[in-house]
Formats: structure tokens, C-alpha cells, sequence
């Protein structure tokens, strides 16, 4: 029989009402004749709570324990989901990530998944089983003890499974309907996609949009799996929420697919850097040292032999990233005039795969921004997006007017 | 190095400074040389939290689910407890059944325990891990999924352990500080006793005494483990709590260790049932298949081919005997002229080894009883023990008078 893989969120499972409320959907399924295998997430708090004992406990934990106390959560909703299916004559189990098993790395706390034998659930499915009930989020390592994937593991868990079961889809139950233009409470003209690319997902999720991980998105492409996401507290018709596809699969699209924002950006400006082979790589080096995420990074052109450079990061990483910068100058390793620090900047993006065939859309998007006052203080490019940073307080008013010009309410 | 088992029941671990409290205790054992396997309970409250999941998910769960659920509330605590040890400098890591492996039988909620391989454990002994902290209550089938071992499972782990590994002794660390003469409440001259047989205190278990369950108590007398029971409340010296240990190692003993009740007992008797081969086992038969727990029986003399038959049982299953006793009467499989409920007694107990030397006993116990004017209903012996079932309002008093008697406060 056809397999689907289905993703049930932290809040989809909250309580026991809801549990009955995903299991009717997956009873749906059942009943249209696909092996069903269900991924869920620990019931929304719980996991909180487990990493507040770990907390507690131990601030520098050991992350084989934290993961050995932090996935059972899991592991009572898979069991719960399990016993809600059977009330319902729907032949289910559970599985934990152990049982499967799940193989990954032993990376503990962001474990990466190595691999998942179809034996086990295979034998079920022709025993009559018709469920397969499993713990996200966790794995094994090859020693023996159980990982956790980190953030977004469940998601990525249901992609993984998604690509060995080579399931017809995978569909992500969440509380949102699916992946908007842009986000609806900035942008009251923001429509909900029927289908979005792979690329231009990969580009909103790591763009700020919170409806997938960025890694489960990576995966899907890989394996080519059909990604759909779609609201769990809404009646589903078949083609509710938002395909996540393959850019052939999308007959006719906008140029621009959507409009993303990250808001708490800010901006670091070394200024009168010697301009020498080397020297990016030993300021970026630093400051990845020091766990500084780098995003955007600009370089002017030079002058006497010296350069400014920009770049962007996590409002939340700049003292961290100042102090690296600190030792470094004083340590001799690094020469510059002064550090310029802009906390007060966000990020609007504009990303669509039809860019790559026209052009004119910086050119147009520039002009929307000069046309509403608003200064762009750094720009970055990719083949299907553009990036750009500016005053936070003009944030919504960007995507707003961006959302407005490339007229993003059509379909 | 002598490895020593520790047990603190949910408690002892009912948050996270019990369990530092606890890891303390650990931490001394440790310094004196122990390789110590500590066995854990669930947070106290958390396994009942679980169960109502399940019972609100299915009144009439699939077994296999529910241990899957249930059994995450200990493997939370064993996680804390590693982490707890480990800030203490104590190299420790946790494992939970199914990593030992604790193999049991698939009888799922009351699984028995198979065999404890000593190998995984003693590989991280030999690598410098001085405590292996070990989830209770849980094992994993011969079909490789989670089971447990039903009431008093952690207790019963604790001691299955100590027997696999040949440790010295198996403390059990639980809210009383021993093992007393009889229910303090109920007499103000109860006293702890350093030491007691293994014989006694299966007695002691059976018959109502709460400390330790009846199952691991058979345990550690079938494997000679020496059991101490004593308070995760107190600071302990080596020889606080009591010992229960085999009977050559008790020097010198009272002839009776102890006085034991139960309070919530009835009587029914079957008036004028043919006296034939096999009626005993029509009745008892018939109670057994409707789950009715029979435990003190007594037949009378014959009289015209009738007899009388007498039996106490649980005051909740009186119902159940009576619909099932019923039944068979009007299906013709029984005939009696009447059945007598009496609803209010309660059964009182002596118990010790030394019985099996000194006679007596028996006869100064129905005296005692007999100068305050309690009559006696029925009465049962067994090598070590003498029962008696009595009015319920006479409870107290019967066992303060034998507690007197017998001169329990003095050791």
C-alpha cells in the first residue's frame, strides 16, 4: 500500500483533545488506503519542562543525558497517539526512535540522521498493521544511547522517513494553514501559497519564515519529497495548505514568491581595515570562534590601502562578537580605527525562483525603497533572492510596499 | 570493586533537591569504594499523572502502550540523577531498561524478569564509571519493546540487580527509617528492628506491612541478597534501617519479630453445603475465575453429610463473590442453604521464626485475646505465623495487647 508521512506539532498534541483531533485526520488517511506513519512531537510544554530540570540540575549538562530526559516526551505522545487510534479501530503502535531505529551520528543535542532500516515498520505494515506511531525529534547513536536531532528534529524526522519509506507525501500539521506571501500580520493582503519551490522555501525558512526548519526543507529537496504544510485545527480538503515541491511541478508563478523579514538584525562596520589577501578570513574566523552567526558581509572598495568592512548578525550576538573583535585588536591580531555598531537594523528579502529567468526586480524593489524614504544600508544577492538591510523602524512599511509593488495578493 | 545497589522509591526523587539529597548519599558509598548501580522511581506523582493519561485515553489500554508511556516518568529521574551525580564529580550516566538489557518475559504491566546480563555495565565499570543509574519498574521483551514489572517493580529491579551483580548488600531508601515491631500509629511502643529474616518479612509483606513488597522480598531470600531498608530522610550511619537478611545471621531473636493487621477484611460463609469430594474446589474454583482474592479458609466439622464453609476476602470483592457465588447456585452447580457476609473484621497477625522452636505461641496469643474479650472467627497458622480474624472494632486493641504481651519494645 501507498505510505504518507504525517507530522503532528507540539501544539497539535497539547492535550488529550486534540491527540483525538489528529488521530481522526489520520484515520482519513487510513481509509483511503495508505500505511500511515505518524510522527509527533512531545505534548506542547512538556519539553520546556524536561529542559528546565536539565537546566536546574546542570547548567553545563552532559548532552547524553539531556537527550536521554528531554525525548521522552515524545515518547508519551507517540504512546497516547498509539492508544487513541486503537479506540478507534485503527490497527497502530508505537515506535520509539530506539525501536526503529532511527540511526544518527553521535552528535548528542544535533544528532544528524545516518540512516532508517524499513525492516521493522515493513514487517508490521504486512502483518496488518496500519499505523506506525513514532517518537520525533530522537534517534540512536552508534553507541548504543539515545540522540535527540535539535531544533526542528520533527520536522526533519517525518522528511527522513518520508524519503526511506519513499511516501506518496509528507505532510506537516501545524498551527498555521500553510506558507503565506508574507506574514499575514504585517501585510493584511497576504495570500496563502498552493505551492512554493523547494529553493524558495529554503530561502523563507532561513529568511526568518517560522513555518518549517530550514534542514527539513534541505532534506525534502534531496529526496524530492512532497512536502505539504497545513493547519490541524482546520477541515482538510485535499488540497488544503501549501505544497512544498519541486519548481517543475509549478506551472505558472509571480516572479517573486514572497516577502520575508527578520527583525532583530543588527549591523558592525570595522572601519579603515588593511586591505590584504587574509584579512576577511581572520576577522570571520574570530568571530565564528566566538559563536558569532554572520549573515550578511559587504567590503568597500579600498583606499590607500585600506577597506571598510560591514556585516550583519543577531542583535543578541553583538557583545559577544564585540569582545571577540577587542582581543583580537589587542592582541596584535587585527588593526582598525574604530567599531561602528547599528543595533537598530532589520532584514527584508524578497525571493522567488523567477528571478533567475527576469530581471528588474532589484532595480524595481530599490525603487519601491527610495520611493518610501527608506535608506538601504547593506545589500546581498542570491539567485533567487534579495536581501536588504534598513532602519527597523521602516520594517513594515518596506514589506508592506514590497508586498503592494510586486502585487503578491494574485495568484 | 564490591558493588553495592541503591534504591530511592519517587519520594526520595520527588524533586530536584531530594535527588541531590539522594546523589549524596551515593556520593558517600562512592568514597568508601563502591562501584554503586542505583535504581531510580519516577518523580513522585508523575506515574500517576501518566496513568490517567491512559486510562482517559482507553479504559481498556493495550498493555504494550501503556508501558511505553508509563515507564518515561523513571527514565526523567535516572537522566536527573547522572546529571546530579556527575556535578557532584561522580562519574555516573544512566541507563534505562532496555540498554542494560533488563530482559523479561512479555507479560506486558506485570512482566517477570528473565535475566541481567552484566556485561554493558561492567565494560563502563572497567572504564571509570563509579554509578550506573538504572530507570526502575522496566525491562524490554523477548519482541523488543518496553514492558513493566507491575507494583513494587522498582524494589523488585533493585534486588534482581543486587543478585545479578553479587553486590554486597541492596539498600532501599524509602520514607520510613526501618522495619518496626508493628504500625507505630497504632502502638506507641513499636520498635525498629535492626534485623529481620527473610522469612518474617515476606510474612510481614503479605499480611499488610507496607514497606517492602511481598515480590522482592521472595527475591532477595531465593538469591540471598541482603536487603536494608532504611530513610532517604535522615542522615545514615552503616548501621541505621533494618536488615533483612537470611535467619543464621540473626544471633539472637524475640519469638515473635512483629505484629501485623490488615484492616479492610470480610467473611462469608457457605451454611450447610454438602460435604463431598471436590466441593472445595467448586467454590474456590468459581471465586478464583471471578478474581476474587480468597485467603483464610476453614471447614467444619460434617454433620448429616452438610458442612459449613467459612473464608475471608478483600470488603471490595464481597460483591463480586456473592454475584458469583450466586450464579452457580442458580445454574444448580452449588448447593447451600445460606450465604453470611460479615463485612466488619479484621485480620491480626503474629509472625516470627523463632515459633518453629518454641511452641506456645498459639496458645498465649488466644489468651491474650481471650482477657479482653475479643472473640476469635477464624484462625489459620503456617510454620511461622498465626492469623486470626476478629471483630474490626477490636482491631487496635488486639494488637497493642500482643504487642504488650509479647514484649516487642524490648530487643
Amino acid at each position: 500500500m501507498p505510505v504518507l508521512v504525517m507530522k503532528f506539532g507540539g501544539t497539535s498534541v497539547a492535550n488529550l483533545d486534540r491527540i483525538r483531533r489528529a488521530a481522526k485526520r489520520v484515520g482519513v488517511e487510513v481509509a483511503k488506503g495508505y500505511d500511515v506513519i505518524v510522527i509527533v512531537s512531545a505534548m506542547s510544554g512538556e519539553t520546556n519542562k524536561l529542559v528546565g530540570l536539565v537546566d536546574e540540575t546542570s547548567p553545563l549538562y552532559d548532552a547524553r543525558e539531556y537527550d536521554a530526559i528531554v525525548s521522552s516526551g515524545e515518547n508519551v505522545t507517540a504512546g497516547l497517539m498509539a492508544l487513541t487510534l486503537q479506540e478507534m479501530d485503527v490497527p497502530a503502535r508505537s515506535w520509539q526512535g530506539w525501536q526503529v531505529p532511527l540511526l544518527t551520528t553521535s552528535a548528542h543535542s544535533q544528532a544528524r540522521i545516518e540512516e532508517i532500516p524499513t525492516d521493522n515498520l515493513n514487517a508490521k505494515f504486512g502483518e496488518g498493521m496500519r499505523v506506525a506511531v513514532v517518537a520525533g525529534f530522537q534517534g540512536l547513536s552508534p553507541e548504543g544511547r539515545i540522540t535527540t536531532l535539535g531544533r526542528g528534529g520533527s520536522d526533519t524526522t517525518a522528511v527522513a522517513f518520508a524519503a526511506a519509506f519513499e511516501a506518496e507525501r509528507c505532510d506537516i500539521y501545524t498551527d498555521v494553514d500553510g506558507v503565506y506571501t508574507t506574514d499575514p500580520r504585517i501585510s493584511p493582503k497576504a495570500r496563502k501559497l498552493d505551492k512554493i519551490a523547494f529553493e524558495e522555501m529554503l530561502e523563507l525558512a532561513s529568511l526568518g519564515a517560522k513555518v518549517l526548519q530550514t534542514r527539513s526543507v534541505e532534506l525534502a529537496m534531496r529526496y524530492k519529497v512532497k512536502l505539504r504544510v497545513l493547519s490541524s485545527f482546520e477541515e482538510q480538503s485535499d488540497e488544503a495548505g501549501t505544497l512544498v515541491c519541486d519548481e517543475e511541478e509549478i506551472m505558472e508563478s509571480n516572479v517573486v514568491a514572497g516577502v520575508a523579514y527578520s527583525r532583530d538584525e543588527a549591523k558592525m562596520t570595522l572601519l579603515s581595515v588593511a586591505d590584504r589577501p587574509g584579512i576577511a578570513s581572520i576577522i570571520f574566523g574570530c568571530l565564528s570562534d566566538a559563536g558569532v552567526n554572520v549573515d550578511m558581509i559587504v567590503q568597500n572598495i579600498s583606499e590607500d590601502g585600506r577597506t571598510d568592512m560591514t556585516y550583519s548578525l543577531p542583535t543578541d550576538q553583538v557583545k559577544r562578537a564585540e569582545q571577540a573583535l577587542d582581543v583580537l585588536k589587542n592582541d596584535g591580531g587585527l588593526n582598525f580605527q574604530e567599531l561602528v555598531i547599528d543595533e537598530d537594523v532589520a532584514k527584508v528579502s524578497v525571493v522567488g525562483i523567477g528571478m533567475r529567468s527576469q530581471s528588474g526586480v532589484a532595480a524595481k524593489m530599490f525603487k519601491v525603497l527610495s520611493d518610501e524614504g527608506i535608506n538601504i544600508k547593506v545589500i546581498t544577492t542570491s539567485e533567487i533572492k534579495i536581501s536588504v538591510l534598513i532602519d527597523r523602524k521602516y520594517m513594515e512599511l518596506a514589506v508592506q510596499s514590497l508586498h503592494d509593488a510586486f502585487e503578491l495578493e494574485k495568484a
